[in-house]
């Protein structure tokens, strides 16, 4: 089978490997696409060195079928289309014991911390594997994770029909963020500086607009009679969105924090007390939120299709990562399924 | 009577006026007490000239007792104690609108925007007025509206008795949200640098630290198992101190922002985004806050002899506020009775 490893900064290998047997309460999962995600890209770049091992298998955006399934196993046949929760938490540390196991402290990231999906054949736990529909193309199913990253956020933000809402950047996962923040009803601008991304939050039917032409603050306010938004997005990761995403709520909005920031931030607390807003952090995803991501995908509520910007097969593996730090793509795929026919 | 006048700054003027009927809709109180809150200071420094006029009457934390109703107001009468709710909210701006009127974007605040309370007779709206028990000395009730401030936060950072609350500032405000807080049944602790403030908190049955010997973080992980507090409230308006009510939190912690910074803070953002934590601007209160305000004084849960140091007569009111800027005192009130015996 094939796999993708990491090797060092700016060098992944495809390598021919054995596939293992599934163990005591694995699966075996004949991977079909794995998406590229911003982590991905960080570990490519070698930033995340001391957590990825040489030699890691990386990637955890993925869909595929059930191939073998493993002792103390139930529940799954084998041809069954699935994807993976690829969080593990760890029962013991006190988010865990205070009901947060979805950001555990000692947490099994799949992909980053243990192998992960950018193989032929994947062994994953069976607590972790979700169905999925079969009328939902497995392409699309990729996409599954980044959406219950969205879902998750717009779950902390308690985004209703009757809410105006500002997503700032239009990435992947702004781009998400606003679609299911639209799906449910609540008036949504999205905010971002580069054209490709605009062009593409535009055809799947989102408002978005440029802050180097708008004035954000001042549109929103106009369109609210004065008041402002009742919940902003960070998710630009930029000091001039966070001084945005604050400038733009209207008393006790909300501000769902999404986007890393590695160094800490000027923020405007004085309007945090002024109105009494409220800032919200944002991590990750429960399996609510990736049971709801599929219904999602499955019904089109994602239009995952004009997201996904490219599918390369898995030796152009290289080409694929470099192709996302250039731009002019949304989500890029590497078709993982040459390897496990 | 007597009046206690801002000037301009640092004049504070003491001037014999003619009282006024009270208007329709008013009460005019025959005033017991006035505090001097951190806002009057402001003001006697000459840093609200903006806002507050010259000759302008200041003073909204107070006691007292109907002299006199005006016409249309009924339901009060001659001789009863009462206090005041000094924000008056347009009704027509985007937070009063959206259900927010104690944050009221055009808010008449009683002895900044209009007259105030350092008065011996005071006009009031009767709708700002609350009644206040016969028994609570009227010494003690001066301290309700900042005890309503109090209540309010504890209320916006939803303590509950499971909770491990760290209150980082004890000066008035510090001291009565972590007063609050225990009688919540909270385990609290207060973060404080200043000796005298510490000794007045001990005294009051807090658990009070200094910073500059005590790591408040680990001292709290060491009591919380490794989890951190569930809820800190940032009352310093220091940079160390935003710094401290961050690091100690658990995952999903609140901060509520009590304190007012000026100039934009730097924040750890990605603690926010790590741990899901919350932030929450708590900034007055509502009618409500002040009834429980009342009923908390008037039960003895605050323990409002102990917090009062000082007491001066009305002709002594520049002696009042220069000692409120050297330090070693906690509440200064200024005794108004005599102008309107």
């Amino acid at each position: 089978m094939k796999a993708v490893v990491y090797r060092g900064a700016r060098h992944l290998g495809i390598e021919d490997r054995e596939p293992e047997p599934p163990g005591r309460g694995q699966v075996r999962i004949a991977v079909a696409y794995t998406g590229i995600c911003g982590t991905d890209l960080h570990i490519y770049h070698g930033d995340m060195d001391a957590r990825v091992g040489a030699s890691a298998i990386i990637g955890h955006e993925m869909s595929g079928r059930i191939a073998a399934v493993g002792d103390d196993t139930t529940g799954w046949s084998v041809g069954q289309a699935v994807t993976v929760m690829p969080t593990r938490s760890c029962g013991q540390c006190a988010a865990c014991r205070h009901g947060n196991s979805h950001i555990c402290h000692a947490m099994n990231f799949l992909g980053i911390d243990s192998p992960g999906a950018m193989q032929s054949f994947w062994n994953a736990p069976a607590e972790l594997v979700l169905p999925l529909p079969e009328e939902l193309p497995l392409d699309h199913a990729a996409l599954v994770e980044p959406v219950a990253v969205a879902v998750h956020d717009v779950r902390r933000g308690n985004v209703t029909a009757d809410d105006q809402v500002v997503v700032v950047g239009g990435g992947p996962v702004g781009v998400l963020i606003a679609a299911v923040a639209q799906g449910r009803g609540a008036r949504v601008l999205l905010v971002e500086p580069d054209p490709f991304r605009r062009v593409v939050a535009q055809e799947i039917g989102l408002e978005v607009i440029d802050p180097g032409t708008t004035d954000v603050v001042a549109l929103v306010n106009d369109r609210t009679d004065g008041a402002g938004a009742d919940i902003a997005f960070e998710v630009s990761g930029s000091a001039a969105g966070v001084a945005t995403a604050v400038d733009v709520l209207t008393t006790r909005g909300r501000l769902v924090m999404v986007a890393i920031h590695p160094q800490p931030r000027e923020v405007n607390l004085h309007r945090f007390f002024w109105r009494e807003l409220e800032l919200l952090g944002a991590r990750l995803y429960q399996r609510d939120d990736m049971v709801e991501a599929i219904r999602l995908v499955a019904s089109g509520a994602i239009p995952a299709r004009q997201l996904i910007s490219r599918v390369e097969p898995v030796e152009a593996a290289t080409a694929a990562f470099t192709a996302l730090e250039g731009g002019g793509v949304m989500k890029v795929l590497l078709d993982m399924r040459e390897g496990n026919r």
